[in-house]
């Protein structure tokens, strides 16, 4: 019998595919999600599966969460737990930064504290390259310093790394940290591409682009994210373990991103572009990873950063992408 | 007239020495505190003087804080706030992190909050070497990577510390980061030099120390600390600055200040050392900073790390410091 998992997000964008592979190695998960940015649709591909269940549940309430994770623990326990639940809605943080501390920082203070309470040892954790903040475009390694976080996005989830670093000496027998580059393919449920291929949809002859355009940040498809997730879950032996996910090159720029849709979506529309180097407050302009640490434990993305943007942008732009 | 400073933690150890000061060069301060660690008594000094008030209150609580500090504000016009409350009791964190969240996180998120919606754009952080972790004695300046804090009390403060990064970039006009090593001096509240002079009254004839008395860290009398965060506050100019505060030296072993306390307070006392390098879980062995950022700033502490314990020693031995 294989593993049990427990996925935090698990409606989400990064969750469905991570159930998708979990359940295709042979293990079980338990996926959790408020449904706030999750949609219980994307859920659809694993009904009726026995290996899968699904809890509408928040995790940045205690007593609810401990106890579903507390009975379900005692009926088999799980073995780990993938936390990824989080505001992905950068933007809507800066406005309000009570959505990133209880979205992204309190669902990971409270898993930790279900973790404990109930007796699970093992985490793998979502975070992101927007804890470094602006670094200027320089490759960036894991160990990468000061750590000067420009979003509320970033700083809870550096927080939340710094928490279950906390974590990892008082009672977590392993956690592993990803950090997360921008990530794309389906389900879409936010970013630029979805975002282009709206507008883009709304206004066929022409659409605005947030920012002049020539920000430059790294693009990492999500199945290349789950293989590299689980293939450091496979290889790490660390107490603790930090890992930069994504390709090793410069980047794509916005502007390349909304010619791509242009050209797939409405070949005749007119992009406009606005003023200055960020989208918005928090925005980092130019972003590349050093991914040496991830190339020398042994793995390397099948696609580039163009080539990410590509697929996902053929991907999304057939699907029904209005609000749900 | 004199500006008008927000102390949080006003009625604690830093904060009745940082009020002091700012009362002396003519300014006003407004100390707010819950008085879960701080002292009433500590504030008798202040008594009767017009440019002090202290007001309690929780700032890990957003409405009544906010009602306060807005009315306060309307009346005279808050220029500047120092954000030292915080649970400064490490160990009592380690075994409930609800603690550090509350009193170290929340406290600066909501000071925050509180800050943006009244309109204060200067915020001065009262930040540790805690969030530096254990990263084995060598000298660590302020862009040191990676940030792995190994107790709660440390991830609570690189948490508030990204916050607050972040809300530079939001909103706030400046932001100074104070890096904290262990400080000590009057009025006593926590610490390793009070642990053991009231273990040594308690017992005189023996006393216990946490771990084997090796541990060898840095320490700051709190008047060099003051000199130091007026001496910053007054002469950096970044949006953003952090500075480590502290001596240039290997610091001082727990055996040595256990040896100082004995010959202090009880000279036939036998010391008894515990076992491991560490005193408890989330202490760093060993620790020292790198101070090149300050030194070239203009500044550099009058004690090093063995005389402010000396220091500290005869200021606390011979006071009342049963508790309160």
């Amino acid at each position: 019998m294989g593993k049990q998992h427990l996925v935090t997000g698990g409606a989400g964008f990064v969750g469905v595919n991570l159930a998708q592979r979990l359940l295709s190695q042979g293990d079980q998960v338990i996926a959790m999600d408020d449904l706030s940015l999750g949609h219980r649709a994307f859920l659809q591909p694993f009904e009726g599966n026995p290996s899968f269940s699904f809890h509408q549940i928040d995790c940045a309430e205690f007593g609810p969460y401990h106890d579903l994770v507390a009975r379900l623990h005692a009926r088999q326990p799980i073995d780990e737990v993938w936390h990824l639940a989080a505001n992905s809605d950068i933007p809507s943080g800066v406005a309000d930064p009570s959505i990133d501390l209880r979205r992204t920082f309190l669902t990971s203070f409270e898993t930790l504290r279900v973790m404990r309470v109930v007796g699970i040892p093992i985490l793998h954790f979502a975070s992101s390259s927007a804890i470094y903040g602006d670094a200027g475009g320089q490759p960036i390694a894991e160990d990468y310093g000061p750590l000067e976080p420009i979003s509320n996005y970033g700083a809870m989830k550096l927080a939340s790394e710094a928490q279950i670093r906390a974590a990892a000496e008082a009672f977590l027998s392993r956690a592993t940290i990803f950090r997360f580059p921008n990530v794309v393919g389906l389900p879409a449920t936010h970013g630029v591409i979805l975002d282009l291929i709206r507008k883009c949809r709304a206004t066929p002859d022409g659409f605005d682009v947030l920012g002049d355009g020539t920000q430059r940040k790294i693009y990492l498809h999500v199945e290349d994210l789950i293989d590299a997730m689980i293939f450091i879950r496979d290889h790490a032996r660390e107490r603790y373990s930090v890992f930069n996910i994504g390709p090793d090159d410069a980047g794509v720029t916005v502007r390349r991103i909304a010619e791509m849709v242009r050209d797939r979506v409405s070949p005749q529309a007119d992009i406009r572009y606005g003023e200055g180097g960020r989208g918005w407050v928090g925005d980092v302009p130019r972003f590349r990873y050093a991914t040496g640490r991830l190339a020398a434990f042994g793995w390397t993305p099948q696609l580039t950063s163009e080539r990410a943007v590509a697929k996902a942008v053929e991907q999304i732009a057939p699907v029904e992408v209005g609000d749900r």
